[in-house]
């Protein structure tokens, strides 16, 4: 039970420095890559955007990379693709994170590019006016990928407000945000107090500590921008499309990432949906055919979390599937075989191994890391962990944290029933 | 103008091995990992099924992994998910690719369950009729994906048949094909003397080996089905949905992975749109804001390869945005400078690096090398050719093979021009 003693891949080296301003430097060194990945994670993420600029995050991950420091548009961006560097920007709900996966050598030269971006993009007002277009244009083209859309509309209903804000934006609050407004958001919240910079790979740390000082480090500490929860949306929704296709998305709530729990939730979701002997599949897809896709994951931020849901259908089996993906749902804390326990397990641990040869995938886990837990875990932690759980554990943490109040939305050419109050 | 001469991660060592029937076995060892990945390339892709059967290699890859050897559907699952496999199957025109990513100790009993699949697959008439529809519903979901469709419908027109063939299906043949018509397709192409089987990562080859000998040897050499190319669908194709984007597709010939041209095409894909500072994110994104998403690449298959471009944008700007993209296309020819080049030689060098770090990249890499030109290359190999392209030789190159027959699909509520006989 505790554990085997081979060698392990994994390593448990971290590299830790706090600037005096706070900003938090971490690396993961890794055996035998030429390459090395990293991220700057800015607190500028949907959720802490002022009311009505949604949409902001993604006008300014692309607006910052139009010319900086001393390069305009076309050199900066001809500077960064002579790095050979493979670009990796998202806007999160807490963090705009902007990062490439690049070959080792050239990562002092990527982060005097990077700093200029954060530090003093251009922002150039011609820019702004293409960059907020396309934001909206990229909005726009949700309505042709229900299957994202359903997701995103999911997240906004199923946490209390701002956290669920749409990452891509309203089209009515692109439309009304300026360059100056913009401006004045990148200006309040790239906050480098609050920022993570997390690599993994193959880094001189001593280098890298004393290069981020020069370019990041000043004297004052400024706390976070605060933000109250509001309400949560209602619980049902239906977009009404006239798609080939219905899209369920549905979420429940469950333990955060810091709860003593959150293994046990893992494990949990991992019997509904860790793979194709998962109860999901089993039930849902292979034995009654009734989706061509199904598949259930834990969703974390640090002020809340779920359990998500995606089933894409057709109309007339689109009431069946959501009754089918409910009732495993509930079932789950009526019994859960030892080997159910075991497979979903075995399936963590090894999702585990493949992400740790991954420096994209660990420069991503010890920032989101830092920033839920205030720690980072080590690999061989995360392991131990799912290791101690059981079937009584799981069925335990299941029972006295009973599904309920389910959210979701439903995008296509017929509305299906919402649950009701009584399980089944 | 040598290379480096610096330790080089990329692995130069190949592990090799053929079966008396031809069964090729390849393995390519990565220091440092725990984990391997591997594939067997069944000769049963879209492009090697009879007439009519149009989706049946969906069908199989779902309808062998329901039982097989002494286990049922639901116990060869829970056999392959307590492996803690991250199973990736993918139907291709000339390959129907089976695999996994796992962690290193397992291999033996995940060859062990594939073994099976691929030899004894059950085959099971109730579960067909469920496979067949969940396919059928694959194939209807598409048109909730309009972005995916237009690539798949674009490399239908653009390549001769049966080379283009949807891998998805048609839903008129599908509806048509039995269970009797599919047990023989499988009979005929699971073709041992075609049939590769490359792994990359941890692993020792001698008892890999030695176990695919005793699964797999047979004394007799089977030939590949042969297969007649027919003509090109037409050269434009509009697909009318009421969805708020227009999805252009465009293609157009280039040289195959055999030609000495080979590392110059892919340069001049790459100065096209190797990055953000390539010509099309520049042109028709950056400055003109025509559309949200645009990129090209290469395409090849072993008969007939191309140059394959994707764009979404708004239905006004559908057509100044085909205009733009060929005239990107087209200007190529007229002059590329030496910055652009180096970039682009920097950015497909950089993405070898990052391949170079991930099992399942080099296990199909080193099997999809073998397939099409009968030989692997080594990553260091690539880089040289890669690093011997310049100025010169690309322009050379694309002065001596114009972009001609442009091919188009657009999906939207609005239909373009298509391109004219005469440039621009």
């Amino acid at each position: 039970m505790r554990g085997n003693d081979k060698r392990s891949a994994m390593s448990e080296k971290l590299d830790k420095h706090i600037l005096k301003n706070g900003m938090v430097i971490l690396g993961e060194p890794m055996e035998a890559v030429e390459s090395v990945a990293f991220g700057f994670m800015l607190p500028a993420g949907a959720a802490l955007l002022p009311e009505g600029c949604c949409g902001a995050g993604t006008v300014i991950a692309d607006w910052i990379f139009r010319g900086a420091g001393d390069k305009n548009n076309r050199e900066l961006g001809d500077a960064l693709d002579g790095l050979g560097l493979h670009r990796a920007s998202s806007v999160g709900s807490s963090h705009i994170t902007i990062g490439a996966a690049l070959e080792a050598e050239n990562i002092a030269e990527a982060i005097k590019l990077y700093a200029d971006i954060i530090l003093q993009a251009s922002l150039k007002e011609d820019q702004f006016e293409l960059v907020r277009q396309l934001a909206i244009d990229g909005v726009r083209a949700l309505d042709d990928a229900p299957r994202q859309k359903v997701m995103l509309k999911l997240r906004e209903r199923f946490y209390p407000s701002p956290l669920g804000r749409s990452t891509l934006g309203e089209i009515a609050e692109l439309k009304t945000l300026t360059a100056e407004k913009t401006k004045q958001i990148i200006k309040n919240n790239f906050n480098l107090s609050q920022t993570i910079f997390a690599f993994a790979g193959k880094y001189d740390f001593d280098a890298i500590v004393s290069q981020i000082k020069n370019l990041f480090e000043t004297d004052q500490q400024e706390p976070l921008k605060s933000f109250t929860l509001g309400s949560k949306a209602g619980k049902y929704t239906h977009l009404r499309n006239d798609g080939a296709q219905v899209h369920i998305g549905l979420m429940t709530e469950t333990v955060k990432p810091t709860d003593e729990n959150y293994y046990n939730a893992r494990v949990a979701v991992s019997v509904l949906s860790g793979g194709m002997s998962a109860r999901l599949f089993t039930e849902v897809r292979e034995k009654r055919g009734l989706c061509y896709a199904v598949g259930a994951q834990y969703h974390g931020l640090k002020e809340a979390s779920g359990i998500a849901c995606y089933a894409g259908t057709t109309p007339d089996k689109a009431q069946e599937t959501l009754d089918c993906v409910m009732a495993e749902f509930n079932r789950l804390a009526d019994g859960i075989s030892k080997e159910e326990i075991e497979r979903a397990k075995v399936g963590l641990k090894s999702a585990l191994v493949l992400q740790s040869e991954s420096s994209s995938s660990r420069a991503g886990g010890i920032g989101s890391d830092y920033y839920m837990l205030g720690r980072v875990r080590s690999l061989d932690e995360i392991k131990n962990k799912i290791e101690a759980t059981s079937v009584d554990s799981v069925l335990g943490f299941l029972r006295n944290n009973k599904f309920k109040d389910f959210t979701v939305v439903t995008i296509g050419p017929k509305e299906v029933h919402p649950p009701s109050a009584d399980k089944s």
